[in-house]
């Protein structure tokens, strides 16, 4: 095991804790009477919460730099209302990865989860081995960076699609890196000396919208992310739904069409099967004839209209259109946000879309707001880095076990 | 406006109280340290919630009759651990009419939600105006004989299906009965001289689950109902899911089928177009050029071999099968309740349901725990009258608005 930095541990990781400071951390400064008034908890509850985050220095009171205030100073700033909290980014760092199936994308984030360095890295070989010493190399770019100042790196989140269990820190199935049941968490904290929490990548992602994206404020939406693969992020009643048994959002297995493709999970007609990046190149090659390498090909031959190219764009179209439908015909969301390299294609299939979910939502399910935001993958990286700091608040130290 | 029995007021709706008294209630007694477990509240918390609550009778302290202790009693009773709290039912009554197309159904229950009367009545005309007479000669007989005993009777519930927004109290949409947008609560308070909460009637029936049913205990379920309409009430991080819009758990409205039959809503295929009364009694006409009057008879066909009456059950089975699968790969609940007037046939069509939900569940999803059970109309009455109670506890008085 390699040497970790600093033996980083939350002061107070009770549920009171957890909700006050991520409050303030995703809301920004906070007097404790609006901490109070966005948790539901009482005056009483925030005060004692807040006490030991002031004392050990994750939080600091004032508005903060960017407020007008100066960081870690005890004066409220002029004009603005005394007694406000605010969390001191400078206390703690993290790192974030995304792993596609053929890149790592890394980010070092301060514990406002505002990136401080972003880092690539090809991934030559999917094999969980190469795989993982990849990532440790990435990572220990990230710390060397990080020694450099003197905050301690509390925790690595690490975003894998597919089946992830969280809280064991397992990959269960990773379609697009072929892994099976890896325990990718106790891997990485031993390769990188680092306390590790593995999530799917969506739900990552699905993390830092809520915090500090097109989710912010809202306690029910869903993020839909189109590429690769098709996934779904759901906050409902304020939380990122995970599912009993670790599967949740999965609209890329909705059937959209029960005669239609066979789907790499055995059914027919899955929205991914009609609609994920492999299904659309090939259903072109299929149509068209002509050699279609990659995603940019595809989208080449539908922009300099081929026949039949754009056609197999409007049925992933419908088809993704469909299962947002779907998912606002069951939780009614205020917002649907849609994202996800596939974006890149959007003008090609954005008209069906919305035409196939205007149709398919009931009633005034078809009220909720649709729309579309560009989101690169350091975002989904710094997604990951916010799962390891949900960990570090609410189980006292950066390891998602316990 | 009719007399109202007594303007009876819950005396303090916070959110700690509300809650702590919805968990004794669905618990059953329970120390304030339990309570405070269940509820996330501190035990300072939990005190302050309590004391008004035992000031004016609406908990008790002790273990309750039925637990060996007597009603009303201070003293804990024998063998019991000290400091147990329980609703004191006893306090206040309540009403819940569920409506059908052609039936209401009400009852009265106490304040835990135990039936003491129920009864039924014909809906001759479904119009809004002569079914809101009807109900209200309902309500009187339920009022006539709460006037029996102390209790004031502090709230009405009225489940109806469709699209109903519970905090204006309106009926948007309710295809069984043929209304829009009507001003139900208003209209039956006026008439009924009670506060009135309408809702949609499987989200009723799933507040009773939840509280009282398969559903105590879990953070998240669904309730499937299967009959005239194809319902589903979700719950979700310990929540009834509402919809930002008032629709949610519109599983009826999934597209099982593209190429499938036309549906009331206008799409094709929908699992309610498929699988509800009407349409497998209509395929059945169909398919078998015989007279079939109702469910009933359709069921009489297919038990009797009617060729390709059967089948209409198997179809059925498959979409319902199909859209369970849909929850369980978008939320993960840990159990599937399925119920319903329809639960008749279900030896027609459960190995369908069953055999379609393990093919397009993904992964682990399929270790959901799906499960049938018989729930009568007076069951979703029941619901009815929770969902009023549900508003005396969380507003203060029992009207859903304000």
């Amino acid at each position: 095991m390699r040497s970790t930095p600093h033996a980083e541990t939350f002061p107070a990781h009770t549920p009171a804790a957890a909700q006050v400071f991520t409050a303030v951390l995703s809301h920004g400064p906070l007097t404790r009477l609006e901490a109070g008034r966005r948790t539901g908890l009482s005056p009483a509850a925030v005060t004692k919460a807040v006490r030991p985050l002031l004392a050990s220095g994750y939080l600091v009171e004032g508005g903060g730099p960017e407020e007008g205030g100066t960081a870690g100073e005890a004066r409220p700033a002029l004009g603005r209302p005394a007694g406000l909290v605010r969390v001191n980014g400078e206390r703690a760092l993290f790192a974030g990865v995304k792993a596609t199936g053929d890149e790592l994308i890394a980010v070092l984030t301060d514990l406002c989860c505002r990136v401080r360095l972003a880092r690539r890295a090809p991934l030559p070989d999917r094999a969980a081995g190469p795989a993982l010493a990849a990532l440790t190399d990435l990572v220990h770019e990230l710390l060397a960076h990080a020694a450099e100042s003197n905050a301690p790196v509390a925790g690595l989140g690490i975003a894998v699609s597919g089946d992830v269990d969280r809280a064991e820190g397992v990959v269960r199935y990773s379609p697009f890196l072929d892994w099976r049941d890896v325990p990718l968490a106790e891997l990485a904290a031993t390769a990188c000396g680092l306390p590790v929490t593995v999530d799917n990548d969506v739900r990552a992602l699905t993390v830092a919208e809520q915090w500090f994206g097109a989710g912010a404020g809202l306690s029910d939406f869903a993020l839909v992310t189109v590429g690769a693969g098709i996934g779904c992020g759901l906050v409902v009643h304020g939380r990122v739904v995970a599912g009993a048994h670790g599967v949740a959002g999965e609209i890329g297995h909705l059937v959209a069409d029960p005669a239609g493709p066979l789907c790499h999970c055995g059914n027919r007609g899955c929205v991914e099967a009609i609609a994920g990046d492999a299904a659309i190149a090939a259903r072109i090659r299929e149509v068209t004839g002509r050699d279609v390498p990659d995603s940019a090909a595809a989208v080449a031959l539908a922009h300099q209209g081929v026949p039949g190219a754009r056609e197999v764009y409007a049925r992933a179209g419908e088809a993704i259109g469909r299962g947002i439908a779907t998912v606002a015909n069951l939780l009614g969301p205020e917002r649907v946000i849609i994202s996800g390299e596939g974006l890149a294609a959007y003008d090609l299939f954005a008209e069906q879309i919305r035409q196939a979910f205007t149709t398919a939502a009931f009633g005034s399910a078809a009220r909720c707001d649709v729309q579309t935001r560009p989101l690169p993958f350091e975002e989904w990286a710094r997604g990951a880095a916010a799962t390891a700091i949900q960990t570090f608040i609410t189980h006292g130290t950066g390891s998602g076990k316990g």
